[in-house]
This record gives structure tokens, C-alpha cells and sequence, in this order.
């Protein structure tokens, strides 16, 4: 049986526009400062808050809240299936990162399940928003904690081991939020049918197209790189031009290098140096070690690999001209990963059929929804960023943005779970 | 009339070897790591006990020991007259720096001391041995306190302003080591006519050359520069290459003109980038903002300015290429230093009779003689690094170079004191 037209008016645009500023104007006193920023790290006291504001968000919008064994939220519109459709973000944030990433997929997300038990009632398929608990690796390095949790991915040695920069364990931050870390395989899930995750684009391709929505055809794949050079430290006055190896000129050289070849590549290709050390580090000392990193993005997996081929033969010639001794490792590597086909049709129906105008993109950044294709259909759709900004204090998605992705994450729901 | 020839054994310079070895193992002990790193910051615990073992030591030697307001301890040996020539160097070291630089030049002016004491006797002008509190700018940006104290060139304001890493103030260290800053105009000498500084080459001029002995002709000019690059901060997936102003990109640019000019320029031009800092510092972060010095010397002080000049025009150059703001301060510039030309000729003949090789030769790095030369006639002699490496665990200075320094110290002593 075709789902019915949702009927979605400009009063229910209004509506849902409200509900969703004020959710995120809720959600962004919980980490906020006075310049805009939004520090929210999984399992500190500003998460707790943010997680208690949801559940307190939800329960009042008529949604059955259930917490896993991570932290993870769920707001649960029970259907007369147990199969779940499940829509959402995460909670946590990059340090000074802004009040959008994340937290609007949530709102999106709720709002949309809010209006859909309100205006249209119980679906057949169960409906769950979901408040990811941990996505950016931003105080443990511990790559999408909530999905993969889902997943059942987390090794039992993972909650001891994985550390903050002050030692704590990811186990103990749980137990301060009260989180069992035994309880981790709790945390799988078998129900999910499909996972649509809302998100800020985080780059300028919607703004600059003057587009209100993107749906993704595909995460790109994405390596990293941690490169340590290693020549001889010595007194910045009595050490000669001629007899020096400086690591931080070595260093100097690969982080041009890195952007030639992303740039010589061509769009989509990205290649950045976003951490770079220096030891000894005084003013007065040549540098005699260059530790950094190489964040290699690329939508073509073949395209990828050629482009980290091209940077670490740059490396080794630039290595070899200065004397400097090399250790490479790719901590990193993900491959590019489509979203699900019928799901980007559907949406892109929904958009069609509602007037509003998209196009298909790739997304640059890594997402929760990338680790969930694992267990079922994903898909996601973008809303635009301001300036393409992310990961800052001024990050910004216009409201009517925002009440427009509320608009097709409810008519690809009702599509799929109605 | 003039002083009789000193005659000096290979049994006294068995014997000063000796003395000189076995107060540098002393002092080493003081900050010393299992790595043979020394670290000894000025008024730290290390540092009182290094200054400790210098008084017993000096004491024991029959030297008059006396501390002045900052600190700084001094070895008398009075002479019939109270003009003074001060020979030595300074207590502290960089963090994990080594056992020679300053502590070896103030072995090899306490031992020449010691032995003109034991085997001349009483000068006609008074000798002091210099263990100079503070040289390094290792833990306060003092910009060398002991010596400046001596000229009475610290500023009231000083002690209170200046801080450590950890904010405590350079007063409150002071007190810390029963020194009472308000008593520091009292450290202001006027009785020096001369001041002779030995010390650790810290390059490998020496070594290369196979000569034990460098006099010093002038210390090289310095600048620094402190320079701030603002590009546009990002997402290092998100945010397309066309559109990036990724401030580390720039810096590295600069850093490899600042390698390129100084090269082009020629020995002994030398220009180094020691700090470069990266924000926000994120692997997936595209460098909004980079800071770094540019540290530039050369004994021409024309030469000098020239560089300056052509690393100010390239800074310039590609940050308007990348479209990235720039601030330039220049945080401190020394003009170079001439020693004085016949303290230079003195020590120079008395290598010559003593049958010891030597070169003249700039200092390249900055010492406490050329704050001194604003009181009175100063000299360097400088023994050879192996390796030409300083500032590092692994500086060392052969024993026999030691003594060979401490015999020509006591040459020059004698021709001028006795």
C-alpha cells in the first residue's frame, strides 16, 4: 500500500522551524561559551547536561526514551513492527567547535518523529531519534564509540585502554556518568532497517549552489598519516646552513608538497596537515624532529590510494635530500562508502514532490551513518553550512535550512516506516 | 714591568684536567638525567646545588666566596689592588641541555684561578671567579639577569613581571632561594676592568679546523622575529582546496625562505625557524592560524639588516599570495659585539708561546661577555664541541681541550693581573 502524501504546510514549516531553534538553543548551553563555541566531550558533565536535555526534550514530545550501554539515547516511536527505522546525530562536539554538527541532526531528526506521531500517528515500522553518544574522537580516540557499539565492534579491551590526553580511560569516564563498561555487547542491535542521519554539510558546495538540501550518494574515503622526520637539533646560531638537518624544513617542504598533489589531483581531492610539532621547540634551537599528521580525503578509491602513493614517495625523496630519517604509519584508513541506493531515490522523491530544490553530493567528512551501513541501508541528508564553515564558534545553518530538512526526513519516514 | 713567562707543566695540565674533570662531574650531578641530560633552570632546587658545590669547591680552593643580590657567586682572590678581572660563566643550562655549556667555562676559570693561587700567588689586580645565576632564558625571558644585575641595567618592574612557564614570577623564585629582590641594585659592580668569558664553541668550526683553542673576535648580531599567520580555519574534509587560506601552508613557506636566504646570503649567515605552532591543532583541522620565530644572525651588522629585510619582503610576499594576515614583532635584536682588540692580542700570544693552536673566530650564539662589554674590556675563549653539537645531552668538550683552555686562561691572566 503506496504511504499517503504528507501534507506539510507552511504553518507545520513554522512549527517544526520553532521546535528545532529551540531544541538547539537548549542544546547549545550545555558546552556553550560566550563567543559562540560549543565544547561538548563524550562523557563530561556539558554531555551529561545535553543528554538529560534530550531526554527530557523527547520525553515530553510523547517518545519513549531508552538509554544504551554507552550512553547512546534513543527516542522510541513504538510501530506495530519491532523493525526500527532510526534517525539522527551525535551529542559530542569538536573542542570549540559550534552548536550545528551534531545537534542538528538530532533536532532534524526529532522534530521530524515529534511531527509525525503528532500530525500523522503510529507508523508500521517503530520510528527511533537517535543522540549518538560519542562520533568525533575528539577527547578519546576512539572512532564513531556509539556505532560501533551498535554494531557490536568495540572490543572488550577498548574502555580500558583508550585514554584522554589526562589518562583517563574511556571505561572510567563512563562509570562517572554511571555506564557499565561490561554492559558494551548490550549496546547491539539487530532491529535496524534502515538509518537516515540528518547533518550539516560542514562545506560550502550548498551555499555556493544556493541549494537548500543535499542528499549523499557516498562518504569519502579517507587515510591518515602520521609522519615523524627525524634529522639533528642543534644551536641555532653556531650550527652552519651547510651542515644542518632540520626537520621542521623537511616538514616544511611535505606540507607543500601535500597540497600540490590534492590540488594537481582536482576536486574532490583534499590533502591536509592539520597537526604539526616541533622538538625541541626554542626559539634558539634548530629542530632537530617534525611530527605531523596527513588527512588524505578522496570519493574514488582508486583515486585515494594513488594520492597517498604520490605523498609518501614526496616524503622519501624529500626525506633523502635532507638526510632526515622517516617512521610513516597510516593509523587510518576507511574506504569510501555508498549510501543505499533506493533510500537516496526516496529522499530525493520526497525533495521532488516538495518543491524543494538538492542535488546529489558526495559527503567530505566521515559520519556515524558510514559505520551503520554495517548493519542496514543508510542514507543522509545534508543541510547547507554559512560560509562553509564547521568545526568552529560561528558555524551556522539557517533556521528555515533546518525546518526544510525536517520537511524531507518526514516524507522519506512516512515513505518508508508508514 | 713586565709579568715573567708562566711555566706550565704537562704535570699541571695533568693536574688542572684533573681538577677541572672532577668539578664538572660534581656540577653535573646537579640536574643531571640518567640520559646525561642537565637540566638546571635558574633558582630551581638543581640549581642551588650546583651553586652550593661551587662555594665548597671555590672555598676549598682557597677562594674568598661571596653571593650577590641575584645570586650569581663569586671567587675572590684578592690583589693588591681592588680592580677586578672576572673570568667565568654561567650555572644554568636549556632543559635537557648538557654538562659543559657554562658549567665549563666556569671550571676552566676556577681552575686557572686555583692554580695561579697555588703556584703564582697574589696578583696585583683582584681575579674573581664568575658563577653567573642565569644566562639561558631557559625558564623566565630574563635576557641575561645575572649580567644585567652586574650592570645595573634590571629594571625595578622585573622581578614582579617576569614569569615562568607556570606563572611564577622571577621575585618569587628569588625568594624561593633566599634572595630578596629589592637588593638588586646592590648586585651593580664598579670595579671591573676586564672580564674574560670561557666557554663551549657550540658549533664545529673548532673540531673541523682540528684546533683546541678559538679566540673570540666578535659576537654575531641576532634578531628575532616573531611572526603570526591567519588563513581561515576548516574542515580538512569539507573544506575544498580552491577555497582554503590554510595559515600552516603559509608558514611553511616562510620557513623554507628563511632557509633559502640565509643560505643565499652566505657564512656566516644563519636563519632558523625553532617554534612553529599550529591552530587549531586538529588532524582533521585545516590550520587556521600558525606562529612561529625566525631566529637570524650574522656578524656584518649591514648583512644583518639585508636578511631581515628579504625575510620581512618574502613573509609579505606569501601571505598575500594565500591570503593570510600577518603580524611581525620583533621581539629582540642584538647588535653584534667586538671583544676587545687587545685582550683578543693577549690571548693570542700566549697561545702562541705556549705552543697551543688557535683561529679567531665570531661567536655565533649570544654570551654573558657581551652584556659585560657595556662595563669593561671583555674576551671569549672557546674550546671545541665534539660533533659541534650543544644544547643537547650528548655536548661534550674533551678534558684535554679543557685544559689546554684553562692554560691559556692562565697565561692571559697572568700577563694582565700579575
Amino acid at each position: 500500500m503506496p504511504a499517503p502524501r504528507v501534507i506539510f504546510s507552511a504553518g507545520d514549516h513554522a512549527l517544526v522551524r520553532a521546535w528545532a531553534g529551540d531544541l538547539l538553543e537548549r542544546m547549545r548551553r550545555h558546552g556553550g561559551g560566550p563567543d559562540g563555541s560549543v565544547t561538548r566531550l563524550v562523557y563530561t558533565p556539558e554531555w551529561c547536561g545535553a543528554m538529560a536535555e534530550l531526554e527530557d526534550w523527547m520525553t515530553v514530545a510523547g517518545l519513549e526514551v531508552r538509554v544504551d550501554a554507552v550512553g547512546s539515547r534513543f527516542g522510541r516511536l513504538a510501530g506495530s513492527l519491532a523493525d526500527t527505522v532510526l534517525t539522527g546525530s551525535h551529542v559530542d562536539t569538536v573542542p570549540r567547535g559550534g552548536a550545528f554538527d551534531g545537534a542538528m541532526g538530532i533536532a532534524v531528526a526529532a522534530c521530524a518523529v515529534r511531527w509525525l506521531r503528532e500530525m500523522v500517528g503510529r507508523p508500521r515500522l517503530t520510528l527511533e531519534v537517535l543522540a549518538n553518544c560519542e562520533e568525533e574522537s575528539s577527547r578519546f580516540a576512539t572512532g564513531f564509540w556509539g556505532s560501533r557499539a551498535m554494531l557490536g565492534l568495540i572490543r572488550p579491551d577498548e574502555p580500558d585502554w583508550i585514554r584522554d590526553a589526562s589518562g583517563v580511560s574511556i571505561g572510567q569516564a563512563m562509570w562517572a556518568c554511571g555506564l557499565d563498561p561490561a554492559l558494551i555487547p548490550t549496546a547491539r542491535r539487530s532491529d535496524l532497517v534502515a538509518f537516515i542521519e540528518p547533518h550539516v554539510e560542514q562545506g560550502p558546495e550548498l551555499e555556493q549552489a544556493g541549494l537548500p538540501i543535499g542528499v549523499v550518494e557516498r562518504i569519502v574515503g579517507v587515510r591518515q598519516l602520521r609522519i615523524t622526520m627525524d634529522g639533528v637539533a642543534g644551536h641555532a646560531g653556531t650550527l652552519p646552513m651547510a651542515d644542518r638537518r632540520d626537520a621542521l624544513a623537511g616538514a616544511a617542504e611535505v606540507v607543500l608538497a601535500v597540497e600540490a598533489a590534492a590540488r594537481e589531483a582536482g576536486p574532490p581531492a583534499v590533502a591536509t596537515v592539520g597537526v604539526l610539532e616541533v622538538e625541541p621547540g626554542g626559539f634558539n634551537q634548530v629542530p632537530g624532529r617534525a611530527r605531523f599528521s596527513v588527512d588524505l580525503r578522496h570519493d574514488d578509491p582508486e583515486a585515494l590510494a594513488a594520492l597517498e602513493e604520490r605523498i609518501r614517495r614526496a616524503v622519501d625523496r624529500i626525506a633523502a635530500g635532507r638526510g632526515l630519517a622517516v617512521a610513516l604509519e597510516r593509523p587510518f584508513a576507511q574506504a569510501p562508502v555508498d549510501m543505499d541506493p533506493r533510500l537516496v531515490e526516496t529522499i530525493e522523491r520526497v525533495c521532488r514532490e516538495a518543491g524543494i530544490p538538492w542535488r546529489r553530493m558526495p559527503s567530505h567528512a566521515g559520519h556515524d551513518a558510514q559505520v551503520l551501513a554495517g548493519a542496514c541501508p543508510v542514507a543522509m541528508i545534508f543541510s547547507p553550512s554559512r560560509g562553509g564553515l564547521s568545526h568552529r564558534p560561528d558555524e551556522h545553518t539557517d533556521l528555515d535550512d533546518v525546518a526544510r530538512a525536517v520537511r524531507v526526513l518526514v516524507g522519506t519516514l512516512q515513505q518508508i516506516a508508514y
